[in-house]
């Protein structure tokens, strides 16, 4: 088998939604498996403080129009969340829980919660709505608790932040095969190419 | 006649070089013309001091690698020049000066001085390298000299980056159609949609 594909993403991040949307589709084509990473792009990633662009309103009113369009062009649903931004530590500490038990139980909390901000607009930095998605898929309020905020939870996710910084992931999407970093949807003809003809 | 196509590029911009092998195709195939604008993206640009992403070591080796990737996946030559970042206010000003007299020559001019950048490794912050392209295009050295650093020269392109700043445009390379705003190569198959299927 060939090396995986690791998909980064963050669950506040509209390009990482659409990406999730893509790449299995676009792996299964190239006869690779994918990864899935939830991180987080603002708090605790030290690099990203020196490399973020500052969310003033002529990049935001862009970024709001484009990643309307780009989802049109993709045909993935998209409605623009009515809060952009939202804190996302506890979906990626459920995200690696679920995952680390069960990649295909992983994929489908991420799948759920990205529509659950980017189609139905829930506002999923809240509990509720996180614990009714973890509910539906036959987890115990227990382990819900325990994967939200348990000390080891929270280590989980700073680990797995620190490896993406490691590996020199900045943004979301953000792809890495065979050591080569591809950043953004835009990328993903690049990827593919890469799979299919080998490096250039 | 359809509305033209703008087209902003910095000249020290490795993707504003990309673009400019690739824009007028794409604006034929879909029948409309292109409008090339020169803009200096560091000094002057206000809103840019505020977006624009510093220029740390993780990005910069992600940009190189990135720009030569792009460069082989679209078939445009390119060697990454010894020096990134280069000062193009120079380059800039001459080009709107031959520009406003001919727009055919304007883009030959850009086109001769992007090639010196990012195929011959030419350093086309200086005046030497400048005054040699814009000689073999017949400029007189009195005019060069005039359209290098006469003060109505400086205000022509503090004009154009004015301009750009007003419609909403922060990098390199960036589009306009039609009041839409499309940024960085990898939407030029979204623009082309734009135009051949109209608004999405």
């Amino acid at each position: 088998m060939s090396a995986p594909i690791d998909f980064y993403f963050d669950f506040a991040s509209p390009y990482g939604y659409i990406a999730s949307a893509l790449i299995d589709q676009l792996a299964e084509r190239q006869g690779r498996a994918v990864n899935w990473h939830a991180i987080v792009l603002d708090a605790n990633f030290n690099s990203l403080e020196r490399i973020r662009i500052p969310n003033n309103v002529m990049r935001s009113d862009y970024v709001r129009r484009d990643a309307e369009r780009l989802a049109a062009y993709e045909g993935v649903k998209y409605q623009t969340p009515s809060t952009l931004g939202l804190h996302t530590e506890q979906a990626a500490r459920l995200f690696h829980w679920i995952n680390d038990r069960s990649p295909e139980q992983g994929r489908t909390f991420a799948k759920q919660v990205l529509e659950a901000y980017f189609v139905q607009d829930l506002n999923i930095a809240s509990s509720e709505v996180l614990l009714a998605i973890a509910e539906s898929m036959g987890i115990t309020p227990e382990d819900f608790h325990e994967a939200s905020s348990s000390s080891s939870s929270r280590q989980r996710l700073k680990a797995e932040v620190d490896m993406a910084e490691a590996r020199g992931v900045f943004g979301s999407p953000f792809f890495i095969v065979e050591g080569e970093r591809f950043w953004g949807n835009d990328r993903l003809p690049q990827l593919e190419r890469w799979l299919s003809a080998g490096p250039y």
